[in-house]
This record gives structure tokens, sequence and C-alpha cells, in this order.
């Protein structure tokens, strides 16, 4: 399969933080932040596949700042590398405060997700091709993420999650 | 402060499976189960140590199973060990076909969750008291796991999540 | 049928209650209250029957105490006792406020689910197996609240509702 | 005070049944009907009494029919009769088929609304003044209906609901 | 076709402000207005063809005045005129402030529906018969008002909208 | 105040086309799509002022292709002129099908947002500074698109809308 731009799978959705997605203190839950990203990398794996997909994986998250009700949160994805039907997407969440209009770093994530054929079974995907020195960075340093993540399933059960 | 048993946190979501949580295939977002399970793990976390909490980290997560329009799906969660702000919290969530009642294992999680003052400061928490075995050995493998957090977070901002 | 032990079909959903669900006085709505009900009866009623379920009906329900934004609120609920295709579930909702983890009764509910086959027919459903107190006094009491239900159903139109 | 014709409080919401209000035969859930009564029940009193109310007490209700996605679900409510701080609504319920345009009676329901003062304690409303034949009906034969109401709180706690 | 009277598709829906629908100054979204607007039409469009139907276009709208969380907002729309496959439904949208009562004028708007046949292509529609002088009024104004639909089309894409 | 590049109001929103968004054919609503239309432009009036803002008006919108469940719905919007107080935002909706990625026009609008201070009345916003030659075009064609606003909230009440 023809390799994909990584620039071709880069999904932007910006959104106010409303009182439903916000806590007592008025910030945003990390619940809801989790289903945005999940939402953008689903958008990003799609565009990057044209599949159906579905999301086999999240590896760490840790949210570095709180967003508050009346900022906008932004999230930005896109997938770094593929293996035979697997895709690995980063997302990177920012927010935006005002007056002031300062952005801060809220989070990153590495999703994977896996297309799917008719039958719902595995499908394989087109490589990506990275451009950008973040694309190439990220491209680069995959093969190592994937193989912890391998570990780590094979882990599991074990109460090490 | 006097520890308080694992058992006092403990918190059961189940909920019903419906249209708006699912996607062509007829199955639950991930990003939806990652939202329950920051809901379930928040109460756990507010009844350890009855202070207003935010999410601080989500470990990885692997979503082991499918989860389908119609079936129900159980989110189960309790403080296993505790830092001096922060709680660690494990959720497991298991889903329900119909009919058949069979339970499968969807995923499973460690959360970090950090109680607050009345000034959005971390504030100490009390020590778990684990009882049952599986207490006992959360509670005993937690240090390590805090360990790769701690190492995790400083290393962010290198692109490697 | 075999019967079925009314713990099987035991089921419990914690939530936080947020601003969406709360009037003016940060207290959550009735209405709410009773669509959670409707929802844990319901898979409890799916648990005990493993078929597809209907509402059939709600008995009264007293609100007893409000429920504030940022408390959380519980609900409990398993089948009581069956006829031929319907099934009697009771709901407890209980609601825990912060700090504190006072827990208060809010209220408590008979609703009746009938099981469906495939057309959408009222199908059969196994009986109750009770086993503890509760379990067996609300088993013994349930055909007397069945006679009411039916009464009430034919005075229906009367505007004695 | 003065009293407030019945007229002045009716109440309706006509929505168009969507796929998360449904089950998975496409059928309304009975919990998000009763969340529509409370909501135009809740308007109904607060127009009758010009003062902030809770839901006290719902009587039993009867699911009638079901009510498919793609229908319009109708509810109409008006102010019935008052005690000193509480208030009387009767809901009905109707659906609407397309194509076809065939109404059917969903349920009705009787709700109790209390008006609260700026302490959240409760208020004294005006009585209701009513005009047409089924408002008269339904306001001389309230009384009874609270007598009922009265007794049925007061036996809650011994499992007769 | 029978002509069907104004009357006949008159829609009315009366919700509750509630803290999703408000931004940071706790009043009402113009996109949550004009969501209604849309519901409520489409419901009125429903009912005048008894076909289903899709929105073709929405005329300009302008917002009169702010509705504020805990006021109620109320829209009544109906079918004006027809045209061979479309329709169109006049709305308006008033709101309700608690306690006085006092009702205003938030906005009026026309909407374009289309009915549609089982291959999902514009199907015929009956034409409407006013009856009151707001419906003749309404009906007399509307080819006026269509053609400037049409040339608003044609001119579409010349980035004067 | 000093001009604002229209480039740094330029807000993006990807979301995928879900059950709860969509009618009996599957097709997204008109409404949903004036919302989400809403609150992008919003954020792009909040990036240009830095002050919160209310919508005042939409322009006409006429819906040119269905968008279905599992399509992805892109709003991107910018402020293309300024007022004293009020910003004219210029919005674009395009779907995207899977597979192919095929993107289609759904609808442009313009939708006027008007800054507030503190105490909610109309404030200063900067001017803008076009760039690209699509923001040029609409920058320049803006004080006429205005005029018409002007004339046609004096004509409301007319029942020319
Ligand atoms: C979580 C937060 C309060 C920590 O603040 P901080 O300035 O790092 O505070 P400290 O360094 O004093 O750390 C407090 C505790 O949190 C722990 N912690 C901080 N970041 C963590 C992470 N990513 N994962 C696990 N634990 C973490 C620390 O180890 C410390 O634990 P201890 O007191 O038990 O030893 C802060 O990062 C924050 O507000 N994040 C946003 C939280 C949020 O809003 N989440 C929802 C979605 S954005
Ligand atoms: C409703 C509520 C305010 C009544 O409080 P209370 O201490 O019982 O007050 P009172 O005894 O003075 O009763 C006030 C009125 O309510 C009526 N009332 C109380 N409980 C009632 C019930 N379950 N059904 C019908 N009427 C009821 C009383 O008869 C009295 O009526 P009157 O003034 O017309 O004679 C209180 O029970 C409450 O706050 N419940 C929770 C309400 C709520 O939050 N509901 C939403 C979901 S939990
Ligand atoms: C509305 C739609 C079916 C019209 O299709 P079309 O190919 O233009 O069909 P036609 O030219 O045969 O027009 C059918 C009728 O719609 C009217 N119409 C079409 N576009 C219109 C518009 N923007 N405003 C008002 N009326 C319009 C035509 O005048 C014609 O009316 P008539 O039969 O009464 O004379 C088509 O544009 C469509 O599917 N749009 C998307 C609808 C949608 O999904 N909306 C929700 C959000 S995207
Ligand atoms: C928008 C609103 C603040 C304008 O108030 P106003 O008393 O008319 O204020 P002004 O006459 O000073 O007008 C302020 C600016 O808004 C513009 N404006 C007012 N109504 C407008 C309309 N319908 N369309 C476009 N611009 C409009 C004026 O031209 C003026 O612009 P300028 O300062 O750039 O010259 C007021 O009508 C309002 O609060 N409406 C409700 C807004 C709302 O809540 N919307 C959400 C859903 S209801």
């Amino acid at each position: 399969m023809k390799p994909v731009p990584a620039e071709r799978s880069r999904t932007v959705k910006t959104s106010l933080v409303l009182p439903p997605d916000t806590n007592q203190h008025g910030t945003i839950f990390g619940g809801k932040v989790l289903a945005y990203i999940d939402e953008v990398a689903a958008i990003a794996a799609m565009r990057h596949s044209q599949k159906p997909i579905v999301t086999a994986s999240f590896d760490s998250v840790d949210f570095l700042s709180p967003v508050k009700e009346g900022d906008t949160i932004n999230i930005e994805a896109f997938v770094t590398w593929t293996g035979r039907t697997s895709m690995e997407v980063f997302a990177k969440v920012t927010s935006e405060k005002f007056p002031s209009g300062k952005e801060r770093l809220t989070a990153t994530s590495f999703v994977t997700m896996v297309a799917l054929d008719e039958n719902g079974k595995p499908a394989p995907v087109p490589p990506v091709e990275p451009h950008t020195e973040e694309e190439r960075e990220l491209y680069q340093t995959a093969p190592e993420r994937q193989k912890q993540r391998k570990a780590r399933k094979k882990n599991w059960g074990t109460g090490n999650g």
C-alpha cells in the first residue's frame, strides 16, 4: 500500500468547556479529556486508513494543568506510525484561557487504533510518510514504544496493569 | 491520619450501553469507557479522602474485548494505596452480554487521584488498610508502580509520552 | 423454569451529581432520579430473565431528601417477585454528601418490568428465590402490591390515575 | 392569595424520539418519559406559583403503549389543586406515529410539587381556579388523592412503598 | 392533495434552561436556540406532510434578548406555505422569567423543510389552508420570501452567503 | 486598538456524526449543524476580542448536502470584519465520507457576535487585519452585509423576518 503523509491524518477539535464537563472546582474531568482524545484519534486513524477502526489501547496520560469552565480545549492528533493493522496516533491537548488567550499544555497521549474489515477483523493499513521534524522523531521512536506495549499486554493480569 | 479500609472506597457503576455511546459497529467507544473509569475512580477517591479530588494520571489501558449496544458495562474501583496527597485507584471494567449473562473482562486501569484543600492545593490523605488478598497484593506492588509514574512524568516532553 | 436467586439480579449504579442534573438550587431533578431508577431496574430485570424487557409501570415515589451537585447518588435494585411475564423490581436510592460521607435515603420505588420474546410479545420469566430477610419480606408482600396495581390500572381513565 | 386559573399553568412539550432515548427495540425508555413529565410538571408549578419548586412525589404511572424512535412524544400538564405549599400537577403523555399522525395515549401521572422560599423552606402558593370540565373534575377529586398520599408516606419504610 | 389547515401542524415545545445550555454569563447559547427551532419546525413539517423531512435552509435569525438559566424557553411553529415539495415553517421563540412570568420575544425564524419519499428524493406535499389573520398574512407574503431564497441560493459561493 | 490578524481567530472543530445527532434517515439534523457553527464562531470571536461574547444573529444558511452517521463534520471559522462592538464571523462546514475521504461542502454561514464588558454591555473590539485573498474579499464585502443586517432588524416584526 502507498504510504500516506502524516499530514493527511492531522485532525483538530476545539471546544468550549461547559458546566457538564466540570467538577465542583469548575475544572474539566480527566475522563472528558480522554473521551475527546479518543474521538480525535479515531478520526485521524479513519483519515489515514479509510477504514472503520477501534481503539486498542491508551498509553499512560499525565494531566499537567487544569482546564476551567469557559476556557477552550484543543485536541490535535495525527498517525505517527503503523504496524500491519494497527496505527499509533499521537494526541496533544492544550487549553486557552480568556481573557489572555494564553495557551497551556494539558496532556499528551499515544493511542493505538486498529483498522477493521467488513467482518470486523483486523485489516492492513498503509504506512506513514513523515515530513516535519516532529513527525520524523515520533516515527523513529515508535517501534520502541510498540515493543513496550506488547510487553505490557503480556504482563497484564498480574496486577501490573 | 487513621487508615481507611480499602473496602470503604469500593464503588460500583453498572450502565446500559446505548446508541450515543457506540460507533458504526455498534461497539462502545474507548473514550466512553475511560470517562466511566474516571468517574468511578473519582468517587472512590472522594470516599477514601473525604476531600475534593482531581485526576493526576491514567496508566496505560488495553481494551481486551468489545462491548456492544444492549450489553451492560460494569466498572468497579477502590483505592489501593496512597502517597502523601495522591491515591492510586484500581478500576476493573467488565461487560455482560444478553441473553447469556456471560461476563467478560474489558479493561483494567490504575488511575492516580490527588486530594485538594480549599485553595486547590494538594492535601494529605489517610493511608489504606488492605484486607482481602487482592487488596494486599495491589497495596504491596503500588510503590513500584508509583516510581515508574514519577520517572515517566520526568521524561515527559521528550516525545516518549 | 428454574428459580433464580434474588442476589443474581442485584444491580448497583453510583454517579456524581453534575450541573446538568440539577435545578437553580443546585439539587437533582426528580425526573433524573426516576430515569436512573428505570435504567438500574431494567438491568436487574435483564439479569433475572436474560430477555429484553420493557417498563410496564412505576409505583408511587416519594422524594424524601434533596441531593446536591457534588454529592453522589446510589441506586441499588433487584427483582423481588415475578408473575408469568412480569417482574417486580425494588429500587433504593441513597445519596452521600462530601465531606462527611454521610448517607441519606432519597427514595424507594417498585418498578414492574415485562420480558419480551423476539416478536416483542410478553415472554415467561423464571421465579425468584429469596434468601435474605429483606428479600423474603418483599417476596411475600409482592402479590398484595400486584393486586393493587391491577385494580389501579382498571380505574385508570377515571381521573384517579 | 388570588386564585390562579388552571389554564395559566398549562404547559406543552413536544419532542422527537431519538436514538439515545430508546432501547434495543427502538422504543423509548420509561425513565425518559418520567424525566419529561417531571420537567413539564415543574414548569407548570413555576408558572402557577411564580416560585422555585421541588418535586415531592410521583403517583404511580402505567405505561400504556410503546413510543418508537421517529415518533413524537407530547407532554401536557397543568396544576389541578393546591394545599398550603404543595401543588398537584396532572400530566398527560401522548405519542404520534408517522406517517399517519395517529395519536395514542402513553401515560398519565399526578406529580406533587412544593414551592420553596429563599431559604429552601416550603412556601405558600395561591389556590387554583378550575374552568373546564376536566379541570373541575380533577380539582374536586384532588383532596382524596392527597389523603392517600399522606397515608402512603406514613407507611413508607414498611416495605409497602 | 387536500389542503391541510395551518393549525394542524402547530407545534409547541417549552423547556427549562439548564447549565449545559448556557455560557459563562448564564445565558443560553444561540446555537441551542437554533437547534430547538429546527426540532420544532421539523415536527411541524412532519405533521403537515406526514412524510420524513430534511431541513433545506434557515432564513436569518436575530437574537433580540438573552434567556437566562432558570428561565423557560418556548418555541412555537407551524407550516405557513408550501411549494411542490418544500414547506415554509414560521417559528417564534419566547422566554419567561421567574418570578414574574414576564414573557419576552427572543427570536423569530423562517425554516424551509423538504419532504422526502422512500428513496430520499423530494416528494410532493399538500397545500396549507390558512385561517387566522397571522396565518393568512404569512401565507400571502411567502412566495416573495421564497423568491429571495432561490436568488440567494444561486448567489451562493460568491461570498455573499 | 491594535488590529488582529484574521488568522489569529481561525478555529477548527472536527467531530464524528453519531446516532443522537441524526434523524430516521441517519443524516445529521440541521439544528445540530447550526449549534456546531455557533460554538466555533463563538470561540473565534473570543480569540479575536479576548472578551466574553454573545450571538447577535445568524444570516441565512442553506444546507447543500446531507451528512451521514459515521461521516465526520468539520467546521472552520474566523472573524472577517468588525464594527465597534460587533464581529462578523464566517463559518464553513464540510463533511468527509468513509471510505473515500471525499470532502463535500455542507453549508456556509455568517454569524454576528457582540463582545460584552463586565456589566454585560456591548464592548469595543479591535479591527481585523486580513492577509489571504479570501480574508481580504470577505473583509471588503462585509460593510454591505452589515447594512443589510441593520435594515433587516429594523423590518423585523412585520412578518418579513
Ligand atoms: C495533579 C496536580 C494537582 C499535581 O500538582 P503538582 O504541582 O505536581 O503537585 P505535587 O508535585 O505536590 O504532587 C502532588 C502529588 O501528586 C502526585 N502526582 C503529580 N503528578 C502525577 C502524575 N502525573 N501521576 C501520578 N501522580 C502524580 C505527586 O507524586 C504527589 O504525590 P504525593 O503527595 O502522594 O507524594 C497538577 O498536576 C494538576 O492540577 N493537574 C491537572 C489535574 C486535572 O485537572 N485533571 C483533569 C483533566 S486536565
Ligand atoms: C418535598 C419536601 C420539601 C417536603 O418537606 P417536608 O419537611 O415534608 O415539608 P412539610 O411537611 O412542611 O410539607 C410541605 C408540603 O409538601 C407536602 N408533601 C411532603 N411530602 C410529600 C409527598 N411525598 N407527596 C406529596 N406531598 C408531599 C406536604 O403535604 C405539604 O403540603 P401542604 O403544605 O400543601 O400541606 C422535602 O421532602 C424534600 O426536600 N424532598 C426532596 C425534594 C427533591 O429534591 N426532589 C427531587 C429529587 S430527590
Ligand atoms: C434540501 C435538498 C433535498 C434539496 O435538494 P435539491 O436537489 O436542491 O432538490 P430540488 O431542486 O428538487 O428542490 C426541492 C425543493 O427544495 C427547495 N429548496 C432547495 N434548496 C433550498 C434552500 N436552500 N432553501 C429553501 N428551499 C430550497 C426547492 O426550491 C424545491 O422546492 P419546491 O419543490 O417546493 O419547488 C438537498 O439540498 C439536501 O439534501 N440538502 C441537505 C439537507 C440536510 O441534510 N439538512 C440537514 C443538515 S446538513
Ligand atoms: C446582541 C445584543 C447585545 C445587542 O444589544 P443592543 O442593545 O442592540 O446593542 P447596540 O445597539 O449597542 O448594538 C451593539 C452592536 O451589535 C450589533 N447588533 C445588534 N443586533 C444585531 C443583529 N441582530 N445582527 C447583527 N448585529 C447586531 C449592532 O449593530 C452594534 O454593532 P457595532 O457596535 O459594531 O456598531 C442584544 O440584542 C442581546 O443581548 N441579544 C441577545 C443575545 C443572546 O443572548 N444570544 C443568544 C441566544 S438568545
